[in-house]
């Protein structure tokens, strides 16, 4: 799990900048025999556009229209890998000039000169939010192996800007603006983002993703629980600062006869404080997770940093920048989970007598 | 990373359980020409053992003396893999006959049943704290090679059963009970714990681990982000249910300009929210983590749960447990924070110009 | 080493059928600031083209033309992932029609089908030899790191239809008609070939390999040895049935006071039957490998074999089929042993004191 | 495949030198449920120790007695990591003394000074054979998996010293000194051997091994053929300088109307030039594999070499040494090519609908 390709047995390879001709991955793994096409991914692709959510949105314009190079035919997959191809089409490298001399601050800027001795300064390259469409198409073809075994994957937004609310039917929650957990709460983060776009800042929030039908006994201890493998997949999305499955932080104040959940008749429990998750294996109940998404580092206000040289300096970040990575990365962290589940899945079968 | 193996270039495989033979690994990848000897990973083991808070521990004895298998010739690491091996001492499989037909609730017991379709039932086999050990072994050895850097990881405790301390010191921390934050806390700590063992119930906590003088670059965007990585670590270990990184879910209510920090001159930054990973890589600040832990399962209070044929049943576990994995699981985090940096750090040598 | 990726730190993963829309990969893992265009890779993918020996080629054309996609900015690699793309241009799916019927004797067809259950019979998907445009492409990304460690990778053809010959010169065979490793033998080659094809059958032939400027110490005892993994490489090309290091299959019949290469002073051997590797790690003299190539299986000649109920048939496989994969296998062999070596190169810097 | 561990789903460690406390190795992924106990490993274990052919072999005793350490539960596996222990109890490293100075022609000795920067003397430390103890042991547990979906490998030896017999039952070949394909041959190969020995000098010779009952559909195409997995397994192994599959070098010389295999109705072949693999998947067909073993560095005749600041010397290698590799490496072969077959048996379940 290291570098450009994420799983083991379902396994995407992803590439491209934010700036560059396009974004792409490649899905080495995917059993044989799957329907998929074009539209099974542009749909995925189509929820994390600009757009979606205009006000917390970029203004970039996208169409982000995926294109399978190889892997499928005849409307199925045939177990070769499965090429796809996103072409940039909005790029505007000249919004970029000043950046190739000023890290921007909470970015990945200053951490990419010192790793590698040179930079793509084009809309930070690899480090850019873009790299997150392969994830979500990679995703997008994880989540039909999953679907041919009755699981779904849903996510949905608890809080932006400090306000939460409930999450009442995260099934739907892809219809609503935000994908937001409930309805009502939407004029709400609307007056706080308009508040805060005024002043130039941004905000962060808190997103619940979880998986509906999970089959008991995915995961690999000890190092490969499934908990651990879903926490390295939500914090590998930038923005990412805490992940919590099922209680998180609460667990450490509470009794163990309050968290304990107990067994009943039928393979159900009287509770989900494990998040689905027991000794890291999928215990047949519904996956939960949360994630702590940062406020976006790109601000109108002007900021302290420095040059390439080490000099003191300020800067004011323009260009065309959500102030919310919330709605855009709602789809990414359920991709996210999407890609572990389908390699879990496939990593449990080879454990099954046949 | 998945199963029995952790990392890529700097690799701990383990093995064992609790009430077999023994538990070990194999360390492949060191580097050779390290100094290495037994009493380096004794020394680590010790901070586990049970004994060291007393009245959190349980009262099982085990002197988890190590051996060293392999790799190290002449007191120094030889390139070779390093195997460790920790005989088990003090078995009592007695004591788990009954969990052979009863699943405790909050246990991996359900999940392993399920999954492998069978099971060890003394002591949890390789769900048990005490894999752990290998963990601890293998950190030890990770922490040799990070110390040849001057990289060094801490850890102590934040919070016992909802009762808070600061961090005053965390590099004097192994030094106090519980490798409590503050030594003032303690008395609270043990006044909680005596309570609600009388309850026979159980507690969880917080623990915070830091790491210093972590060079920069270390991390592999996309998929490999040293924060990703860390991540996965922290939760792979049983009890963890929550990971952040610096502000973690604090930010999800901050606003950009107050969340990113400064950079100034001198590679230093204004403030650390980001934990010293930006981007996915190290930003040479110092590492910043919190787990939550859950409180242990095994409790002395009668539970609902069912038997391995699905008839409703209850269980009271009895047995030599813990009732909060906090300390123990204190050193085996600072383990796992080792093991990820001693392989990003060998990774990111494979970019560096020879 | 599985499926559509390979290697481990510097790692090509392909995709793309034979007639598909196109092929490709992605190199992850390439260090950054080295300089890489699209004309180096072109270059060694214009080797492999048909056409180079007119009378073994097939007269399918292809331009062949390589676009890179990522990875590259301002002509250096920036650390990212290297995607690039060829687009298949001559693509005559009606070629290929009986094929989704009849298994092709000595082809995939038959295993891909029982494997996969079902198969793009469009010129045998990945099976085809058209995949080798991508190892070619790769590896000619692998022989850019290589040359700035002044690390050089050769391959001549030393015989074809029986008919050997010496290699005078390796560095200069790319030059050669069939990259012969001797000019004066071109002719008897040229006749046999013409013979054979009027027989409406086909040769095989013997490569090889030899790598120069190869640093002591590259290899991974006791699995990831030097030689296992360039043996795997060649044995990935599909058609070779048969690969030697060094002495090979003579070292069967030699007395160990013959086969062992006495030391000398400065580093330097008195001969070379470890063929450049001694206990599976490179001993700093060339690298020398032997690849046996198999016959194409195509041939114009009636042939029994079954359909895909099953039932008897016979085939005769018309279309644009090369009659012997030498010389478009000479290339392929070259880019596979750049690859292992650039991966090992890597590995080895990990090792190094910094 | 890199360093000490073996395989991806079905995976070995193996650690442990020459002459240190013992060689072991740990086997993860194996799946539960399989009947497995310490006299399955200590039956190949047997087959590989100095003695069986006492004219070849080494005077070193070794009882070789493996101890399972975990992952076995009531004698079936519980698909928890399996470990194993071989202690060594014949260590004499006073034999070695001199070894510390000097490089042995044809041995790792120089590599791998060059490559750690120093080096186990004893023995040879990880380069010596007895490694291979961790290869037959782990090839033993995959055996085991294998002979339950009623896949058997077995393997002979077909030449020693260029005296060459053919294979009249390679099932039975382990019942026969030397492993011989043919019991007729014996009497000749003694003489040659007891020839050499005199001379000081030693043998090298060729091994087959089969695998019988292969389901159709293992191997990963297209860096991850059966084949080329294969490939690197035999080459992994200490004195292997060739490796052939099927028709391996004659290939070269066949027509491709002579070289395809016809397929029969019934999933039956006329032939088996492929040697069981087309397309890089396994075919149904008997796996034939050759290898070429080279004869043994450490022979009695004086030879020149270089100590280890780099001035010329000279070198009698005295010490227990076979002369010939064959008989011991036989049993080794065999367990690498379970262990491929065992993790492509796994890696092939993955793709199997449920």
């Amino acid at each position: 799990m290291t570098g450009s390709t994420f799983g083991s047995l379902f396994r995407l390879t992803s590439f491209g900048e934010s700036h560059g001709p396009g974004v792409g991955g490649v899905v080495d793994g995917c059993p044989a025999g799957l329907d998929l096409c074009e539209a099974d991914i542009q749909k995925e692709l189509d929820l994390r556009r600009p757009g979606s959510a205009k006000l917390a949105g970029t203004a970039r314009k996208e169409s982000d229209a995926v294109r399978l190079l190889s892997g499928v035919y005849g409307g199925k997959t045939t177990g070769a890998p499965i090429a796809f191809y996103i072409a940039n089409e909005d790029q505007r490298p000249a919004d970029y000039n000043e950046l190739a001399r000023l890290f921007r601050p909470g970015h990945g800027d200053f951490a990419y000169q010192a790793k590698y001795g040179l930079r793509d300064p084009r809309g930070g390259g690899r480090s850019s939010g873009r790299e997150t469409a392969a994830r979500v198409a990679g995703g997008a073809i994880a989540q039909r192996l999953l679907a041919s075994k009755s699981v779904s994957v849903h996510a949905c937004t608890l809080e932006i800007g400090g306000i939460a609310c409930e999450c009442i039917d995260i099934t739907t929650a892809w219809l609503r603006p935000y994908f937001a957990g409930d309805e009502r709460i939407i004029l709400a983060w609307e007056d706080r983002i308009k508040t805060v776009r005024a002043m130039g800042d941004s905000l962060g929030g808190i997103v619940r993703i979880e998986a509906h039908g999970v089959p008991l006994g995915l995961g690999e201890p000890v190092f490969g629980k499934l908990d651990a493998l879903l926490a390295a997949a939500l914090m590998s999305v930038g923005a990412v600062k805490g992940v919590e499955v099922g209680s998180g932080f609460t667990a450490a104040r509470m009794l163990g006869s309050e968290h304990n959940d107990a067994l009943l008749p039928g393979g159900r429990f009287a509770s989900n404080n494990a998040g689905g998750v027991l000794g890291g294996i999928s215990s047949g109940q519904n996956i939960l997770l949360r994630a702590s998404v940062k406020p976006i580092p790109s601000i109108a206000r002007e900021q302290k940093t420095v040059d390439i040289e080490g000099n003191p300096a300020t800067i004011t970040v323009g260009g065309r920048h959500d102030i919310c990575a919330i709605p855009r990365i709602v789809p990414v962290l359920k991709a996210m989970t999407a890609l572990v589940l389908a390699d879990m899945m496939l990593q449990q079968r080879r454990m099954e007598k046949t």
